[in-house]
């Protein structure tokens, strides 16, 4: 008499080596989360190789790779969309990064403060100019965020206003990170405050009103 | 004849088993990660029932819940450190918790930034008389950081600084989080100016030092 097949044993081996190898298959090709945090203030260098990659830059400036250079890359890694949230912004090479984002095609939407976005060296005005859509708040509290949601998967925030003091003179960090509970949240308090800074909505003398 | 024990077959079904069934524990023990984003303002409520839990307040105000009172819970879950690099600290309930963890025996340390910690309105006076080691820069730039790690475990980052104006006017963000490579990043930059703001090393007439 041949010997009886153990199926069932034969079944559970089958199971429990399949089970194992899609644990094995899913941690091999999980995605690595993005976390990285860059601290400034970074020593004054060319953002050309960034900014306009392919072309030489012979400005006495060094090329060398700082965190300002990472920020930027990140900037630029935008396909899509860009959601900016930022209290003052007077920094050159990021509005540059930002406008050339805009000629682009990606849909760059930008909140900031009202106190400071006509201020001496506001990047604000060229946005606008290029026809980048700017909201500000019109409230007595300042609109004080530093993030920017990238594609609506990253989102960078921190102490850091995007202005030339705080690249090269304060400290300053911001933190980088794709995790969707922070994403999230991030762009969810840009739609609130994109519906709450409809220009539709602003009352140009709102102490006259009350008379 | 008996028929042949499959022990090969058995071996493979009983590591299998053995590997799936390690791999769900694990599944089911893993740390939920701490992903939290508060925004601020918020209306100003009652503060009494994180900072003094147990003791019953008739204070007219609103004894809800808030952002405020979330980031004291989580600042007040410190058993043994807080490194806290914050620019401008003139929140008294900040301020409240951060004596009571004193107070408590965690080790405290405090950078803040040398223009502002003579301000009205500070605390960072409060913590010294209290024995807080508090260290600032001396530098041009603004020490302009608003983070701070608790138990060397969680750190909590953002636009905010430790005032009333941002808690109950401005509009600003924190984000919390324990995950490890943030942690690391912020504890090294925090050891870094503890370091380099080391009293021992200050100039207190750098221009006349020059000279």
């Amino acid at each position: 008499m041949a010997p009886a097949v153990p199926w069932k044993l034969f079944g559970l081996a089958a199971m429990a080596v399949t089970l194992s190898l899609e644990g094995l298959l899913r941690f091999l090709r999980r995605k690595r989360p993005v976390r990285e945090v860059l601290f400034f203030p970074v020593p004054l260098t060319c953002t050309e190789p960034v900014l306009s990659p392919g072309t030489s830059c012979s400005c006495p400036l060094p090329h060398t790779d700082s965190a300002l250079a990472r920020f930027l890359r990140r900037l630029l890694g935008a396909r899509r969309s860009l959601e900016l949230c930022v209290f003052t912004f007077s920094s050159p090479p990021l509005a540059r990064a930002v406008l050339l984002l805009h000629h682009r095609g990606v849909r760059v939407r930008v909140i900031t403060d009202s106190d400071y976005m006509a201020a001496a060296g506001s990047q604000i005005g060229e946005l606008r100019r290029a026809g980048v859509v700017v909201r500000h708040n019109q409230s007595s509290g300042f609109m004080h965020h530093k993030f920017v949601v990238i594609d609506k998967r990253l989102v960078i925030t921190g102490s850091m206003n995007w202005t030339v003091q705080a690249t090269q003179t304060n400290r300053e960090n911001l933190l980088i990170t794709d995790d969707s509970v922070c994403v999230s949240a991030y762009l969810g308090e840009f739609e609130r405050l994109w519906e709450e800074y409809d220009p539709a909505t602003y009352e140009f003398f709102p102490e006259e009103g009350k008379n």
